[in-house]
């Protein structure tokens, strides 16, 4: 039987950081809070609202060594991260399926094509010809300007960058195609406002 | 940059059971498999026929210690196995959000409630609530027999276990609740068209 550690929630990207994150370090404005740490903890409101059910999946490990000590939870000793082969985030709000990715910038007028990666694309467009609400949420972190970018424009862009057409996306161009986020008391990031749009606008 | 291992796309499943599946090794009858085997075989083909996304969800993990070695890949040294809170598989099908964890039993009359576990309802409740298609598919593996059961039943049964009712779900209620899925050559285990009924039902 697998023993759970106790009490930790914490992420890989908290890690990565060390910043690990406890429900009672959860504030109500942007300050200091990753892309990721805004999305999921407007998720846990969603969630708790009954709004809607997203959650970020966990990164994809290739365990190869395991010590089960007696009396003790078991400890992985040798693993390896491994590709993931879709978005992050996935889920569902008022019958439709939602999935994107999380992405963010420092920049200030660009968003380097660089940061998606071919898997990404595969999937989403995958997940768009199934019917799904497909998109990619960019956060421009200095501007704290944030954005519902449909997936159709990011995959149309990301392949001109493949032809060499250009390396980025003009923070004009996305604020055309996008739906831009109020951002918010409750919850940090309510990106399902914009979400509605998204999905009125397919219509 | 995170350097992934080459080549290996084995599940945290498969390494418990010392069991690796290559692409080479996939049978098309479901003899020897497991149930997530058969599952995840048919999801690559649903996947390539472009019929459907579905993925199973990776084993949450707990990352502690990361040795960084020259010229080689990132080495996890200490982690820790973490409780999940959703089911293992999702995805999206002709616009449905479809949601669903896996059992199989070696037993022949029943289907033990202890199996499942308190957050995998809680999930299918709430994706329900969404109005997600949620289900189990339990693979009664010694008479080859597979359902897809509704969440709802299941939902219900584990709620008059916990109420000290009954311990498990007769074959016989499970086969007049579920929609049996009958067992192919591509894909293995064709769970789409049980799904294709329950959609049905639904309305």
């Amino acid at each position: 039987m697998i023993k759970y550690p106790t009490g930790s929630g914490a992420s890989l990207a908290d890690f990565q950081k060390n910043q690990p994150v406890s429900p009672k370090e959860i504030s109500f404005s942007d300050r200091g809070m990753t892309l990721e740490q805004q999305i999921n903890e407007s998720n846990q409101f969603y969630l708790a609202q009954k709004m809607a059910v997203v959650h970020k999946k966990p990164t994809p490990i290739q365990i190869v060594k395991v010590d089960y000590p007696k009396r003790s939870r078991a400890v992985i000793r040798e693993a390896y991260f491994r590709q993931a082969s879709t978005t992050d985030y996935n889920g569902v709000y008022r019958g439709y399926y939602l999935d994107f990715e999380a992405k963010e910038t420092k920049n200030k007028k660009s968003f380097p094509l660089k940061n998606f990666h071919e898997h990404q694309l595969v999937h989403l467009a995958n997940c768009l010809d199934q019917g799904g609400i497909c998109f990619a949420i960019i956060g421009f972190m200095t501007l704290r300007r944030y954005f519902v970018t449909p997936a159709s424009f990011v995959i149309d862009a990301w392949h001109e960058w493949k032809n060499g057409a250009k390396s980025s996306m003009a923070l004009s161009d996305i604020v055309k195609s996008s739906i831009e986020i109020k951002t918010g008391y409750r919850p940090t990031l309510p990106y399902l406002e914009a979400v509605d749009q998204l999905i009125a606008d397919r219509k």
